[in-house]
C-alpha cells in the first residue's frame, strides 16, 4: 500500500489562478489593485530568496509589490519608520516584514507595528485573537495552505481527529485554531508530550510542525491517515549540496499513511499562494469590498 | 475508592486574602488603590446577584468599586460612551460590562470598546492574542480559576494528557492556552466529536465546560483522573427550588476520580477573585510596576 502524494504545486497554482482571476475582476470593477509591501532587512540569502519569490508571485498575479531592501545595521526606530509609512500608504495593502530580523531589532515591536488590517503574517496578536474567538482575521499563510490541502482532501474535517505536533505562532497555535473552526477535535502535541508516538497514531489528520527532520516515523501514523507535513529541514548529503526534508519520515510514512503531503512540494509552495490570497482579502477589506471567496 | 472533593470556595478565599495584602502593599507603598467598574445594564435579577458579589468583593480587598446600572433601554451608542469615560478614568484600572447586555446592543462592539489594558474579562481579541502568542495578557477569570485549582493540585501540569470538553471563548478555548503553556499535552473536544467519551477517558486533567447537567458520565472518566467542573446549571427539584449541578455526574464521577471540583463550591468561587487579581494586574501595569505574585 502506498500512500497518495499531495500534490502542493497544482494547489497553490490553483489558488493562484484564482488569485490572479480575482484580482483582474477587482480591477476592473472597482478599480482596485491589491498592494503587497516587502521588507526585507539585512542580506541573508535564503530571505533574500523567500522576498524575490513573493515579489515574482505577487506580480505574476497582477498586483502591485513593493520591496524594500534595508541595509542589516539598519536601526528598530528606522524599520518602525518605515512600516508607519506603509500603514499610512493607500496603495499598500499587506505588509510583511521578512523573519528573521538583525538581533538588535525586536521582532515583537516589528509586529505589534503593522497595522492588523495590514498584517498578511497574520501575526499580530489581534489577528490571532480575532482567529481565537472565531472573527474574521487575516491569518498566518502556512496554515491557511496547511487547511487548503486537507480540506480539498477530505471535504469535510468535522470529527475528525487531528494531532497537531508543535505549538509555533506562526504554525502550530493557528493551525489548530483552524481545525477547530473546522470542527476537527484537536489536540496539540509538542516536545513535553509525554508519548508522542502514541498521540500522533491516534490522528485521522496529523500536522507535523516541529522543524526536526524526520522525527515522525512511520509506526507513529495511523494507517489510512493524511499526514500534512510542514517542516522543511536541510540535511547534509554525499556531495555537499544538502537536501530538504520534512518532519516526517516519508519513505516510512508512505507505506502506512492514505495521502501525504511530500518535502519539497507539498505546503511549501501553498505558503505565498495564501500570502496572495491574505493581500486580497486585505484590499477588500480596505475598499469595504466583501470577502473574496478564494 | 472516593475522589478527594476540591475545595474551591478555601482556594479563593485564600486568593482573596492574597488580592487584599498586595492592595495594602500597593497603597502604601505607591498610593495606588485599584479600581473595578462595573457596568451591568437591564435587571436580569442573576446579573444583578453576580454584579453585586463583585461589588461586595472588590470592597473587600480594599479596592474601589464603581457601579453604574444602566436601564434595559439603554442605547448601544449610551453604552459606548460610558465605556469610552471608564477606558479614560485613571481611578479605574478594571472595566467589566455585565454579559448578557439586552438583545438591542451587540456585545463585540461592547467588547472591542474596551481598553485592552483595562479588559479584566479578558475577552477581548487583544488579549486572546496575547494569551495565543504567548504574552502577558488579561485572561478571563474562569479559566484562571481553573487553572489554580489544578496548578494547586498537581503542581506542574507538563506532560499531563488535558482534555477540555466545551469551546466557547469565555472558557474552553482560554483554558486550553493557558494548559498548553503550562507543557500539558491539550485536547479540545466539543459537540462534534465523534467519541466523546473516549476521547474524555484519555484525559489526566479533565475540564469539563459545555453548560449540560450531568453529561459527563462516570465511565467516561480514566481512573484517578483529575477533574474540573466548570458548568453551573439549574436543574428543577420537587420543592421548585431548583438546584445547581455541574456538566459531570459528580456522584458517579466522584467514584471514579482521584480529585473532583464540586457544583457549586468548586470552579465558582475562584472566579471573583481572580477577578480581582486581574484588576489589581491590570493596576500594575498602568502604574508601571511589575506584575504582582499572586
Amino acid at each position: 500500500m502506498s500512500a497518495r502524494t499531495i500534490d502542493g504545486k497544482a494547489a497553490a497554482e490553483a489558488v493562484r489562478a484564482a488569485v490572479a482571476a480575482e484580482v483582474a475582476r477587482l480591477s476592473s470593477a472597482h478599480g482596485l489593485v491589491p498592494g503587497l509591501a516587502v521588507v526585507l532587512v539585512g542580506d541573508d540569502p535564503a530571505s533574500a530568496v523567500y522576498v524575490r519569490g513573493k515579489g515574482k508571485a505577487t506580480i505574476a498575479a497582477g498586483m502591485r509589490s513593493f520591496e524594500h531592501r534595508l541595509p542589516a545595521e539598519t536601526t528598530q526606530d528606522a524599520l518602525l519608520a518605515l512600516i508607519a509609512r506603509l500603514n499610512a500608504d493607500p496603495a499598500v495593502h499587506g505588509i510583511l516584514v521578512q523573519l528573521p530580523v538583525p538581533k538588535h531589532i525586536d521582532p515583537l515591536a516589528v509586529i505589534l507595528a503593522i497595522d492588523p488590517a495590514k498584517d498578511v503574517d497574520g501575526l499580530h496578536p489581534m489577528n490571532s485573537g480575532r482567529l481565537a474567538s472565531g472573527l474574521p482575521a487575516l491569518v498566518p499563510c502556512t496554515p491557511l495552505g496547511c487547511l487548503h490541502l486537507a480540506k480539498s482532501l477530505h471535504g469535510s474535517l468535522a470529527g475528525l481527529d487531528a494531532v497537531v505536533v508543535g505549538r509555533s505562532n506562526l504554525v502550530g497555535k493557528p493551525v489548530a485554531q483552524l481545525l477547530l473552526a473546522e470542527n476537527a477535535t484537536v489536540t496539540i502535541a509538542h516536545s513535553r508530550t509525554r508519548d508522542l508516538r502514541a498521540v500522533c497514531r491516534r490522528a485521522d489528520l496529523l500536522v507535523a510542525a516541529v522543524g526536526k527532520p524526520g522525527m515522525i516515523r512511520g509506526d507513529w501514523i495511523k494507517p489510512g491517515a493524511t499526514v500534512i507535513d510542514v517542516g522543511i529541514n536541510r540535511v547534509p548529503t554525499a556531495d555537499g549540496k544538502g537536501r530538504l526534508v520534512g518532519d516526517v519520515a516519508f519513505d516510512e510514512a508512505v507505506a502506512v499513511a492514505g495521502a501525504i503531503t511530500p518535502v519539497p512540494g507539498g505546503v511549501g509552495p501553498t505558503t505565498i499562494a495564501f500570502l496572495l490570497v491574505n493581500t486580497v482579502r486585505a484590499a477588500c477589506a480596505a475598499a469595504g469590498l466583501p470577502t473574496p471567496k478564494i
